[in-house]
């Protein structure tokens, strides 16, 4: 099946950070791809993906890069599809690649997350998707509901632990 | 006619930034509303606004804030549909605000932009609407050629100025 | 006995570091529960929590949350009881935690803490809670002298200690 | 009558954001002093302050302070009553005394406020005041609803002004 | 005469910081030009400038940008001319702009001067010239020495202000 | 008389800055002179000035500089007198010349004071030079008390003021 | 023999790090002694300390605490000793420590070294009190050299390294 | 073979860093010399370096330093040859070092690269040497080539792996 959404990253050595996009774009069956191109040594490439993926139906663009991370804003610059920019940490505990990534000047947003936020990045696109798509809006709301879930269920794990600590 | 995305900020205060995204829909065509609700001082409004948000018909909530800015990531946690955050400068040079927008834990995310970004958060929400609308992918590509043509234009003003400086 | 103190924390993995508040209310027999509630997975408990808290007998909620920390201001948005604030350390050293919490807007206090400084919390909410009980008050009196007591033993042994470096 | 709360600041130059809290205290008629005593030049005048309060009826103390803001955690280390601290915006856009604050050592809480936030600290200090006093706890509940008010209003004039912009 | 050092600005507002560049080639006679060209909104004009620079005779480039400022990073990726980065104030003290010119990742060097450094920009450009050219390097050492001949000179007239401290 | 504190600025610009210091030692009666000298564009000068320094009969050396403040560290490095550096603000709200200044590595020490504080420079030489004379050592107590003077008559004058507000 | 500087850190858990001054000071023959007393936990054994200092002796005062590092600062407070601030790494990579303890008001200076720096705060002692001795003026000569020797060994060590890499 | 790039490193132990400049220019058959001063331990010797470079045959110099990074700018100070800055990181996750760096004052530019960014300037120095080297100029375009190849060939090697996600 043709991807819907494109998972991009400035190295390959992005990738243990940027599956937490693919993990959720695989749980809600939405069709990807994942490609390691660089703004700064493969700008060529990167202008040619830019540049074709409307047209080879993606839809939503989800770009990782780390240090002066010019890659999610280059894409975005070349399209009109949304680009998501997922800052990676690689040195000042991520704050260069924040920066860069989410401080863009007026005329090419990047819907940036949080660093090495790569899993909200995948439910950011299936937002974006489910705009027109009544199936996807039900899962995200199953989706939600999960989420909720596991933190009620700690929340009982938890009651029993606390006991430990009032009789000490 | 029914609003399609719709604008929120902490304060009226934000209302001079937040024009920013109010004056591209606007452009676009697409109708929104505006509303200042606060995450601290209204809750139950807030909780009322983004549960209902999506039966209202809204497909993007825009929303900007300050400080310890919580807005956007609570809206983002009683809804499915995408929330995009401003930044909004009021201390710290707008760092605090920027990091309790982005920084958003695994599950709920908030499509951050630019540290008073608004105008950019406005394309952005054009983008995600455009996913189902070939109308306003075509005119994204336009509005994405006018930007250029500024800059083109900027530019050969800048020609002439220069020599100024070589005949200096 | 009935709770007096809520401990509340975005996370089971918050809890070592949460437990420091546990202790130090145990020191004091206090009577507190402990939960994990999520202001972005589970707003709608967080809400019933933190409506419900000041009936159920709770004089004062130290919560915990790491990241764009909001738990915290959510409480305080929805509850008139003294709320304490645990800035957690989970990305950028915990300075986005602690600004997230720490930077409320005119209206909506929370008591901030150090980073990962529960265990001060679990002290202030007891200095909170003498203000009307000579007991309790005592009892801070007592806690103070132990500090004391501490370092200056501490500094006996660094006495032995330095001549180390003398006879070097 | 006698004063329940203490504000104390660094230098007189503090007392345009000090205000801030004894405003709050005096729309809540909880009686209250005002001083003026440095940590680094007048040591001893504090710590007389810091030692006498809880005897002279004293039951909460806010203290502003800027740059290297030791106050607060000075006057905190010499009394069990509970201190609050008001980061005072002197040079690096009040990063310094935030951190001089709210970064205190296990043992000795400072319940920190906001960047120049004096007015959530006098609503700190009711809330504080509150646990023993039903009057309070019934004020602090009409101010929330006050807070809640203004911006509903607020809300309505901006529903207005948002025609504006669609009519363009 | 033909330029050889081209200076590029993603805006032309940018142009009171990036004069001093200009004025510093033209004090050393180096023919230059100047453009506004973004990396953002006219990527395609600027891949032709970078591409196009060396054949045209251009041998060292000086980019400035503000916030996310990827144009000097751009340029680079798409020629092997020097490129030299100018972070300029736009936001966040320019600290934004700063990273995310000079953290370059391994492969692509930005050689970045100081935030709004447009002046040493020129000094280095024409420092990078001068490797083979003797006629620059002549000049630049008598440039160096008209520097601290001001610093000489005014720190004569510092020593009759001094007096007047000394008599009170 | 022969000067014995040297204060030394990386530019005449710096001189509304540092005249703090010059103030505090003329209250103190200690001899000094100010000069301007550059560690960038007047290297041999600081070197004879550093090297000379001790053999002229200066005790201390008080340097104030902004950006990448090297003054101090490179005068410390040419002399075995005490080096006070005082960080001037000129960008980054003065973070990098405050960490330019203090981060010296293992060795070569410059006692650094408070971002513009050159007048706390002032006091820290005359501190030093009161080891071995007791006159100064009788001046500097006089001084404090002064300053705690100023401290408590200020705050009379806030006992006044603050009727004002319970009056309401 | 009597001590003449005095060592004295927060807690004694930073002893490996004041360690550092405690080397030097017995390199150089100058007694001193080591204290651990808290700015926060023991304010009266601090004052006691800070105000009898000067007639037990102590010329100097070396002072290292971490996070909200009161300590320097508030013995400077209390005595006209030239206090030397040891900023300790202990949260945010030293920074709040470093900012608490030289961003001091006017009036009361600490001179501060660098995080951890603990090492140049004794040379920085031994620089303040050779002001009044000629053996230890001597001494601090003797020391630099030995310090340049190191380099320059190290160099020549690195002058047969580095053919390795011209073989490769 | 005389070294054409000097390599230079405030203390050995930055070599594990500084190798990566090495590397390149041993890549380009550059010959080059590796040595370590100290700016502030061996002035004398860094003097004798950077006042020397020029009649040695030396045409660009490579300086790493660590914390208050003052060796790139000193020796930027004595010598008109074009002088690369590389911030090492050693505290501050290299924050301080960049700033020490970067932020030099107008008239002596230091062409900055990322924190450990040895081998970004090893490639910096070799385009500056290109500019009269024809040979120097197409190793350079063989270089770029490769690391695109490098990039290509990881994506290539990416496609396999993502399928692995896609059947999960």
């Amino acid at each position: 099946m043709e991807a819907k959404v494109s998972i991009i990253m400035g190295s390959t050595s992005d990738l243990s950070v940027m599956e937490g996009a693919a993990k959720i774009l695989d749980e809600f069956e939405i069709p990807f791809e994942v490609n390691a191109l660089s703004a700064h040594r493969t700008p060529a490439e990167v202008e040619e993906f830019a540049k074709g993926a409307k047209d080879r139906g993606i839809e939503v663009i989800i770009a990782g890069a780390g240090m002066a991370a010019h890659l999610p804003g280059v894409i975005a610059a070349m399209t009109t599809l949304p680009v998501i920019g997922v800052p990676i940490k690689a040195s000042l505990d991520g704050l260069d690649s924040l920066l860069a990534i989410v401080q863009m000047p007026p005329g090419i947003p990047v819907a940036t997350v949080a660093i090495n936020g790569a899993q909200n990045a995948g439910i950011l696109a299936v937002q974006m998707m489910a705009l027109g798509n009544d199936g996807l809006k039900d899962k995200l709301v199953t989706f939600k509901a999960a989420l909720k879930n596991k933190i009620v269920k700690a929340n009982q794990e938890l009651s029993e632990i606390k006991y430990k600590f009032k009789t000490n």
